[in-house]
């Protein structure tokens, strides 16, 4: 197999979207995790269902309205100030430990973004992240008005970098994603950031089981989608060893 | 308004779909309400997530994958007997106490159901509850092989039916498929069975929140998709007044 191209998804794969819930925490204290955990999922449904039912709205404006929704589920009264103070976390979400260094080790390849961010969104993160110094490209969604895992969301990757669909490997560590990518004939490595072992372990007792982790196991375990990632990887740290064993 | 054709969905709106965790309980004790909170928010999200990827399944295999999902993350071993029992009883989902009386008020108008269940689930549900001695018609989205909130799903109501949109009242209780039948331009009525207030008592004390709470607010309570429905109700036993004030 010839890798051309190593293409990441961005929030929850180079981009820790958990890492919000410092910025929740602080506005409503006992409840940091859980927002950034309902907020997550109901962002996620927001882009499948309004692709379904043909009503885009780019990804800033299904985040904040993810954001209202979870608010107002919880109760949890609030000004503009802070709305906007946790909004602003997502242009300004942690890179992964290990992102950075990956990136470079991979230079030799065509490296890019593709998101359902909006463009706006993500060349701030990008920007004040310093990806934007090894990325060649960042992909939106939003010239196609449609959120993965469409195929016309991730036909934009040869669109932007001319490299056929056999020739790429594309990164997640979201399921669904990992999925659509491989059925639109992407060739896939999906992070395995949460062991199904250590799930289980955190399910064992489901008197004992927390909302987080449910919230966690649902959104981190492989889906019954009927397909296969060629690749399982635990840590952007194993990429560039993975990607160094193919042609170029 | 006239309304010429009362739509309802299945899942959740006439059949109580937490109604397996009687059967879920009894094959998993201490587990019966999380696979059943589980496997319902897995099997949505696979028919929004095959029918976004071209990948559509029947609802019938949908239903099998997201409870093998359910099972394999919460470590659950089982044989297949026990899945079966399990699955059978979707078959057999109890009807909400006030829906027959209710669709038996309503008998000058057609009455039907659109659903995205399999044409062989519907017709079983259907018959095991008695429901095919009240309904004109019980519509699968089968037939356009993709799932509800997708436009085509709402479009079989006017060709089985012969009744325009402008003239269908379409019930659920999900709110991402009243915000799709409404963005299709049906007459939405939506059945609100939990309330805000009694969510946010139930949320009030974060540390306290069970798992299942937090499950149920995700799947009650209105979504953020700008749309709103033309009806809140709170039970089904408000729509035969609801739609003797409008004519026939």
């Amino acid at each position: 197999m010839t890798i051309k191209a190593v293409v990441f998804d961005a929030y929850g794969t180079l981009y820790d979207v958990q890492s919000v819930a410092a910025v929740t925490e602080e506005a409503f204290a006992g409840y940091g995790e859980i927002i950034t955990q309902i907020w997550r999922i109901k962002q996620l449904e927001y882009t499948w269902l309004r692709s379904l039912m043909r009503r885009y709205q780019d990804f800033s404006a299904v985040t904040r309205d993810s954001l209202t929704y979870t608010l107002r589920v919880l109760g949890l009264e609030h000004d503009s100030g802070v709305f906007e103070r946790i909004m602003d976390k997502y242009l300004h979400l942690d890179l992964y430990p290990d992102a950075m260094a990956a990136l470079a080790a991979m230079r030799g390849r065509k490296l890019a973004i593709l998101s359902n961010g909006s463009t706006a969104m993500l060349d701030a993160l990008v920007r004040n992240s310093g990806l934007d110094r090894v990325l060649d490209a960042t992909i939106s969604v939003d010239s196609k008005k449609i959120f993965k895992p469409a195929p016309d969301s991730y036909s934009l990757i040869e669109t932007v970098l001319g490299v056929p669909p056999a020739e790429v490997l594309f990164i997640s560590s979201n399921p669904w994603d990992a999925c659509g990518a491989k059925a639109f004939g992407l060739n896939v490595a999906w992070i395995e950031r949460v062991t199904p072992e250590a799930m289980r372990l955190a399910c064992a007792r489901s008197d004992l089981v927390a909302p987080l982790t449910l919230f966690k196991a649902i959104r981190t375990q492989m889906d019954e989608l009927g397909l296969e990632p060629d690749y399982r990887i635990h840590a952007l740290a194993e990429l560039p060893g993975l990607v160094a064993a193919h042609k170029s």
